[in-house]
């Protein structure tokens, strides 16, 4: 049996081929501690050094400002209960109504031990207000945190003028940018934020491995985890190599490619949009039309119930219901609901994600399938009636 | 140019061939999150179940006690900074002098967060007395954690014993296994243990990857990290599906394993013993004769600074003083200096560590390296004048 057409990039992406060959000889031969004081270990350091520099460019940042972690739900909690807590005199937090699991709930965790919270509402494109998310923001505010890209539309949020406010207040800047390594340019200098979380397998390189990014002028942050003192102190643990080196090599494809990936994602994504707009009547985008990730793509099907189309067509396309990380199954997604929108627009919804390893072709035959799907067609031949 | 015989099997193994075998295919096509409700989401579903269970059966607990996570420093601080807050009533901690720093420093943390804690010194063989450990619990100490097989001796901890004595007074009991599965017998239900450490570098699974042991009857632990719920909310993050299936599959071969890999071991680890102990007048043994791991030989050189020592054999030997994770190069093995050894001894120690993929001969090269140092065969015809 053939698998279905993977348009699920922004759950997770393969391993590169590049990437995989890249960390091979640090799950065979080269095996060693970094911590070792012998050329196994020596080897093993040199490896993690170097991907740390690779990871370092990919956002204009130095190498010793990376600390890599299990993942991006791990940078995130660093980011945030680690600069919560350096801050003891400022209790109050900032964040979105349509933040990852992975940034509300440790900030939900934190407002359960005393901590003032507010969360900024989105407009109808899913964009945090600038002006909106600045009035959010106190005197004692400690730290902002607001995705880069969202994850189910791909809105691209405006960090640049959020963190000049959070910075103009005193306080500190995060940005969860899981969505965007390969797929926009990432500047930490330019963005000017303070922390910014990096996940491995958004990008090509493996799961169970992320970073974060901390501003060398930024306080030290406060470890969630305490050990033999890897990673500066701010992550032990034995340095995963393979893993590490993988992010290195992903970070070096995504920055080398950013002259030709993000215009095939878009080729792509368009592709699908215009065939799916063209033979369904009433379809709608959700999302910002142009601030948006060039893979991400959310429409709404009229009068459609996403997951039973879905189940309808899972032979041949493998997308989603809002994020793989939420429970979106009942209430539906968090950040359509947040946006505004209407129940059936909401329950309607498919997020499609498109990565580097589709070609038009697939496209052509997972539209297809969504087109020619029974419910589809019988709602475009009523709504055509 | 080769590489020198690496007798450091206790810093970090290289991953087995079988093991590899069985990630590789979610390395490759079999790349879903786990979280998504497509095909590919339930290939690596039913995957980490799988590895779940596999688990559980190398230390005989249900697989819905295994929670996977980062590795065995942040299972740990699972187990240590969970537990402590899962009974705030309870205010007290007791620890051993020889814990990794993965134990020590979490439970230092929680110290200055205001816990009290008690630091049970060992005997001259690395032991824990069991007397000592009961004596040091209270009415109000939450948690008792004391490491099943000590990193730098090998030397084995009554755990059974001193488990029954937090049970008396209330207390939980957490262990750290990271050393033990592969080389000694593990069941959870024997040692007593509410809580129990894995590290899958230890035993020939990759690095990044951990599980902790938490029985069904032990009470919730406070998570570390907060998120989407993975690992039913006790560490949440996209499940690393590849390493997670490493883990079940090391696990496997360590049970079957059982039977053959520790008598292999014992027998290259006691050869290299006798060769040493043979030709090095005063070479003394460090840890418990019997009680050990065993593939774990601590040898104190007489009149010997371990650290030059290996670095004249560097191109022959990997070995290590004291363990990878601790900075012991100045004050010399937290681990020896807490058995109370003289200071001579402890800057004359070195740690071998032997593993599957040893044979003889490469004993025999390693010895031969180690007895032919010019600093090693001065002293011997000085001892022997």
């Amino acid at each position: 049996m053939n698998k279905p057409v993977y348009l699920d990039y922004n759950a997770t992406t393969p391993i590169a081929p590049e990437v995989l060959a890249a960390m091979r000889p640090f799950l065979e031969e080269d095996f060693g501690n970094p911590s070792s004081s012998h050329v196994y270990g020596l080897r093993a350091r040199e490896a993690v050094a170097l991907a740390r520099l690779q990871v370092a460019e990919l956002m204009g940042a130095h190498p010793e400002e990376i600390c890599f972690t299990g993942g991006a739900t791990e940078a995130n909690n660093l980011a945030i209960q680690g600069a919560a807590r350096a801050l003891p005199s400022r209790r109050h937090l900032v964040t979105s109504a349509i933040e990852h699991p992975s940034v509300l709930a440790p900030i939900r965790a934190l407002e359960a031990q005393g901590w003032d919270v507010t969360i900024v509402s989105v407009d109808a494109y899913g964009r945090v207000p600038i002006a909106a998310a600045a009035r959010a923001m106190r005197e004692d505010t400690a730290l902002v945190s607001i995705m880069h890209a969202n994850n189910e539309t791909g809105t691209v949020q405006p960090i640049c003028e959020i963190a000049a406010a959070a910075h103009a207040r005193g306080a500190l800047m995060h940005t969860d940018a899981a969505q965007s390594a390969g797929k926009v340019a990432l500047d930490v200098r330019a963005l000017g934020v303070d922390f910014l979380t990096l996940a491995g397998h958004k990008f090509y390189a493996p799961k169970g491995i992320g970073a974060l990014y901390r501003a060398a002028a930024a306080p030290p942050l406060v470890p969630i985890l305490f050990g033999a003192g890897q990673e500066a102190g701010m992550r032990p643990g034995t340095e995963n190599v393979p893993a590490i080196v993988a992010l290195g090599r992903a970070a070096q494809l995504a920055q080398q490619g950013l002259g030709t990936f993000p215009v095939h994602l878009a080729t792509l994504r368009d592709h699908l949009y215009h065939i799916l707009k063209s033979q369904i009547p009433g379809l709608c985008l959700n999302g910002h039309p142009t601030e948006r990730l060039p893979n991400t793509l959310n429409v709404s099907f009229p009068r459609i119930d996403a997951t039973t189309l879905l189940a309808t067509v899972a032979s041949e396309v493998a997308a989603s219901v809002g994020s793989a990380c939420h429970g979106d199954a009942l209430e539906g997604s968090t950040t359509l609901n947040a946006m505004g929108l209407a129940r059936e627009r909401v329950a309607g919804a498919l997020r499609f994600s498109v990565g580097r390893y589709l070609d038009k072709a697939q496209i052509d035959y997972a539209a297809r399938a969504l087109v020619s799907a029974p419910c589809v067609t019988v709602v475009a031949a009523s709504i055509n009636r």
